[in-house]
C-alpha cells in the first residue's frame, strides 16, 4: 500500500469509524458468541500473496464485530469507563505516523518534553502540590504509564529499593533477600487486584487492611497492623491507598493515613485510577486532600478524561527515587545531553523500554475541550449516576449499597445473593445493557457505571426500564 | 468535536500523515533543539475554553516537528528499525475507535480470539514447533506484549515462581525469600539492558555469561558458571538467550544451550526482539533451530515486521506456567465462560491489566502484504546492509567489526576510540543521517542499522558519501 492508496483507504476508515460510533447504540452491547467462535471464520494460516483491501475490510463486519463488547455504546455500564474522544483519536493517528520510540530524550526530544509539560498542565488542573510539578527545576514530575497496574508496580519497586538501601545502611550484614523477606506492604482489602499483583511481582509480602463501613481504610486499622508487624520483626515500607475503589468507588482517608506513612517512613502511593479525573472539578478536589503526604500519585486519563487507552498519568515527588531504582546505561542508549540535568530519559521511569508519543493525546484533548469542557464531561456523568440512583431508590424492591459519589452506582435487589446473580444473568443474556458485579460485605452487588461519552439521561431511563422488566419476570417465576 | 467534524479533520489528518511520510526525507533526521526547548513554546497551563482545531494543528509544525527524531526517514540508521506501514496505521485507527479493553475474554471476545489466532499464524510463519501453537487445544500459545522488556520480565517471573515451588517442595523449611536469595539467572554480557533489569525487578541475582569472539554465548561457558554456582549452593533457574544482540546482532548458540537448560531444569527464554522477524524467511530460519528447547520465545513485529509499535509477540510452551504465576480473580473481572478451558484471559499473561486490540494490526499487515511481501521486506533490508558493508570494506580506512547477518553493520575507522567518537559526533551534529554507537571488545563502534521501510540503495550510497566526507574533514584536522 502506497501513500496514494493510504489517502483513499484512510479517508474511508475515518468514515467507517464515524459511522460506527454514530450508530453504535443499534448494536447489541454484549456479543452473542461462544468461546472459540472466531477461529472457524478465518483461514488457519496467513496468505502467501497480498489480499485485496476490500476483502479485509469486509471481514471487519463478518469476523470482528460479532465478537465485540461495545465499550462506547451508551448502554455499556460495566467495569469503569474507557475514555474515547475524537480529538484523542486524531492525536493517535499523528502518533502512529511519527512512530518515534521515546525511550530517551534524544530518541525524540519532543516526545519527552511534551510529556513532561502535559503532566505539569494536568497536575495543575488537579491542583497537585508544587512538589509534584516538574517545572524547569523541580525535583518531582510526571510520566505517562501504560496502565495503573504499571504505575503501582513502579512505585512499589522504587519503595522496595529505597527500603532495602535504608535497612542495609544500618544492618550491613543483611543480604538483599534477608530484607526482602521482612518487608511488608499494605493496601485496602478493597484495592484493585493489580496492587496485590505488584507485590507478588516484587517478591514482597502484602497485607490487606480491613476497610470501614463505607469501604474506606482508616488510619487506626493500618496503624494497628503496622505495630503488630514491627513487633514481629517485619519492616513496613509501602502503603497503596485507593481513591475510588473498583468495587464501590470508596475513598481511603489519605488525610489521616498520609501523616502516619510519613512518620513511619512508609512510601504512600495513591491509586486513583478511575476517580482521579474528577479532581479537576473544585467540588471533588477535597477528596484528594492529603496527596501532599504521598510519594507518588496515579490516575488514568484513559478511563475518565476522554483520552483513549493507553494513558495513565503518574507523578512522583522525587524523580531520583524512581530513576535510581533501575538505572541501566548501555552505550547504545547513551546520548550527550543526558547528564545535563535538564533532560528526562523516561525509560528509567517505566517497565517497558519503548514508548509511544502518548502526550499528543493529552495535548489535543486538553486544547480542544478546554478545562471547562472536561469538567462538564465529569459533571454530566456524575449527574447521570445520580439519576440512576434516584430511580433505584424510588423502587422499594431495590437497595443502594454504597454512597454514590461519582459515576458508579452499586445496587441490588433486597434478597439473596442468588436472586441478584439470577438478575445479572438475565441482564447479561439479554445483551441490551452490560454490567458487572462486585462483592461488598459478602453480598453480591450489581455495579452500574456511567461509561460512554454519549450516554444520556434517556439511556439511563431505558436501562432502568429494562432492569425492572427483567426483575418483574424474575420475580414472577415460581421459584421466587 | 462531533462525528461530522471528525470526518473532516480525520481526512485532513490522513493527508497530513501521507504528506509527512512522503516528504520525510527533506527533514533533518535528527532535531536541532536544546533540552527544554519545548516548554517555552507553549503556555504553562491548559486553556480554560476550547481552542480551535486550526490552532492546534498549526502547532504541530511549530512545536512538535522541530523536536522530532524522524525514525521513518530513509536516513535514520540508529538503534534498530521501528516498524511502520500504512496497513498497520489503518488497523490502529480501527483499534482506537473500538476502544475495547481486552483484559478478559468477556471484555471483548474478538480482541482475545483474534490475538490467539494471529499468534498461531505468525508462529507458523516462523515454523515454530507445534508445542508453541495454541490451536484448539494446545497447551502452549502466544500473546502480544507491549515490549520485549515486558516479555522477558514475564518469562523471568514465571520461571521464578516455578523454581520457588520446586525448591519448596523438597525443602519445606525454606521461605520464599530464602529461595529468592539463592536463585541465579544468566544471560549474555551482550544481552539487552532490559534483561538485567528484569532480574532487578524480580529481585533475583543475574550473572552475565561471557560471549565468544563472535559475541555469541556458547554452552561450555554457561555450563562452567552454573557448575560453580551450584557448588556454591546457589540455584540456577533461568537463562535468557539472545538471537540478534543489540550491539552487533550476534546469535547465541541455542542448539547447544537448549539441551543443557532442559537437563538442568533451567527456563530458557529467547529474546529475538529485532532478528526474530527474519525467521519468516527460510534462509534465516536455521538461526532459530533449538527453539524447541525453549520455554518461551519472543520477538518484536514492531521492530521489523511492518507492524507499528507496540506489538511484541511472545509464545510459551505451557500456558499454565505463565498464567499460574499471578492469577488473581476478583469478582468484577470474573465471567461465566472462564472455567470452560476454551478461553484465554490475557490479563494473566502480562504486567498491565488493560490492553488494546493490537492483533488487528497483525491481521491487516499479514493480509495486505502476504507472507511473500513480508519476506521481500526483510530480504531487501538485509541486501541494503550488504551494500553498506561492501562500501565499508572497499575503504581501507575502515573495518567491519562483526559479521553482517541481518540489517545491521558494525564498523569503525581503524584507529582510536576517540577518533571514532569524533566521527560519530560529526555525524550526529550534521543531522543528515543518524546512527548510534556500541561497544564491542572494548572498542567504540558505529552501528549502521537499516531502519526505514523507504530506505533504498540510493540512500545508502548517499549516507556513505556523507560519512566519508566527514571522515575526510576529520582526518584533515591537524590533531590527527
Ligand atoms: C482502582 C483501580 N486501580 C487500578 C485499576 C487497573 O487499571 P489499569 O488497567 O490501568 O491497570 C483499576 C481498573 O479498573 C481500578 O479501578
Ligand atoms: C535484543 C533486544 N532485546 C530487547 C530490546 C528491547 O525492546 P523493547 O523496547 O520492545 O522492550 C531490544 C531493543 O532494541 C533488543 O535489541
Amino acid at each position: 500500500m502506497d501513500a496514494a492508496e493510504f489517502r483513499r483507504r484512510g479517508k474511508e476508515m475515518v468514515d467507517y469509524v464515524a459511522d460506527y460510533l454514530e450508530n453504535i447504540e443499534k448494536r447489541l452491547v454484549y456479543p452473542d458468541v461462544e468461546p472459540g467462535y472466531l477461529r472457524s471464520l478465518i483461514p488457519t494460516e496467513a496468505p502467501l500473496e497480498p489480499e485485496s483491501y476490500e476483502d479485509v475490510i469486509k471481514d471487519v463486519e463478518r469476523v470482528i464485530m460479532p465478537g465485540i463488547t461495545h465499550w462506547h455504546s451508551p448502554y455499556f455500564f460495566a467495569y469503569f469507563s474507557a475514555a474515547s474522544s475524537y480529538p484523542a483519536m486524531l492525536a493517535d493517528m499523528l502518533c502512529g505516523a511519527l512512530g518515534c520510540i521515546g525511550f530517551s530524550w534524544a530518541a525524540s526530544p519532543a516526545c519527552t518534553e511534551l510529556e513532561t509539560v502535559m503532566l505539569d498542565w494536568l497536575g495543575k488542573m488537579l491542583q497537585l502540590p508544587e512538589c509534584f510539578i516538574a517545572g524547569t527545576h523541580g525535583s518531582g514530575g510526571g510520566v505517562i504509564q501504560g496502565t495503573a497496574s504499571e504505575a503501582t508496580l513502579m512505585s512499589l519497586l522504587a519503595a522496595r529499593c529505597k527500603a532495602i538501601r535504608r535497612v542495609q545502611a544500618t544492618n550491613s550484614n543483611y543480604s538483599e533477600s534477608d530484607v526482602l523477606g521482612k518487608l511488608v506492604a499494605y493496601t485496602s482489602e478493597q484495592a484493585h487486584s493489580s496492587v496485590e499483583r505488584a507485590a507478588l511481582i516484587g517478591g514482597v509480602m502484602m497485607k490487606q487492611v480491613p476497610a470501614d463501613n463505607s469501604y474506606a481504610v482508616r488510619v487506626d486499622m493500618l496503624k494497628k497492623m503496622m505495630e503488630e508487624d514491627k513487633a514481629a520483626g517485619l519492616i513496613p515500607f509501602y502503603f497503596c491507598a485507593t481513591l475510588g475503589t473498583t468495587p464501590s468507588c470508596a475513598f481511603d482517608r489519605i488525610v489521616e493515613l498520609g501523616p502516619l506513612c510519613n512518620e513511619e517512613n512508609i512510601w504512600m502511593h495513591i491509586d486513583a485510577a478511575y476517580a482521579g479525573s474528577a479532581f479537576i472539578c473544585p467540588e471533588f478536589r477535597p477528596l484528594l486532600n492529603g496527596v501532599e503526604f504521598a510519594d507518588s500519585f496515579n490516575f488514568n486519563p484513559h478511563k475518565w478524561l476522554l483520552v483513549n487507552f493507553d494513558c495513565s498519568a503518574m507523578w512522583v515527588k522525587k524523580r531520583t527515587d524512581i530513576i535510581g531504582a533501575f538505572k541501566m546505561e548501555p552505550l547504545y542508549l547513551k546520548h550527550e545531553n543526558q547528564e545535563s540535568g535538564l533532560i528526562t530519559d523516561y525509560r528509567h521511569w517505566q517497565i517497558p523500554l519503548g514508548r509511544r508519543f502518548r502526550s499528543l493525546k493529552l495535548w489535543f484533548v486538553f486544547r480542544l475541550y478546554g478545562l471547562q469542557g472536561l469538567q462538564a464531561h465529569i459533571r454530566k456523568q456524575v449527574a447521570l449516576a445520580k439519576v440512576f440512583e434516584s430511580l433505584v431508590r424510588a423502587d422499594k424492591r431495590f437497595e443502594i449499597c454504597a454512597e454514590v459519589i461519582m459515576g458508579l452506582v452499586c445496587f441490588r435487589l433486597k434478597g439473596s445473593n442468588e436472586l441478584n446473580q439470577n438478575l445479572l444473568k438475565r441482564i447479561t443474556d439479554s445483551r441490551e445493557i452490560h454490567l458487572v458485579p462486585c462483592q461488598l460485605s459478602g453480598r453480591f452487588v450489581l455495579r452500574f457505571a456511567i461509561c460512554a461519552r454519549t450516554t444520556e439521561s434517556s439511556h439511563i431511563q431505558q436501562a432502568w426500564r429494562h432492569i425492572t422488566q427483567l426483575t418483574f419476570e424474575l420475580l414472577q417465576e415460581p421459584s421466587h
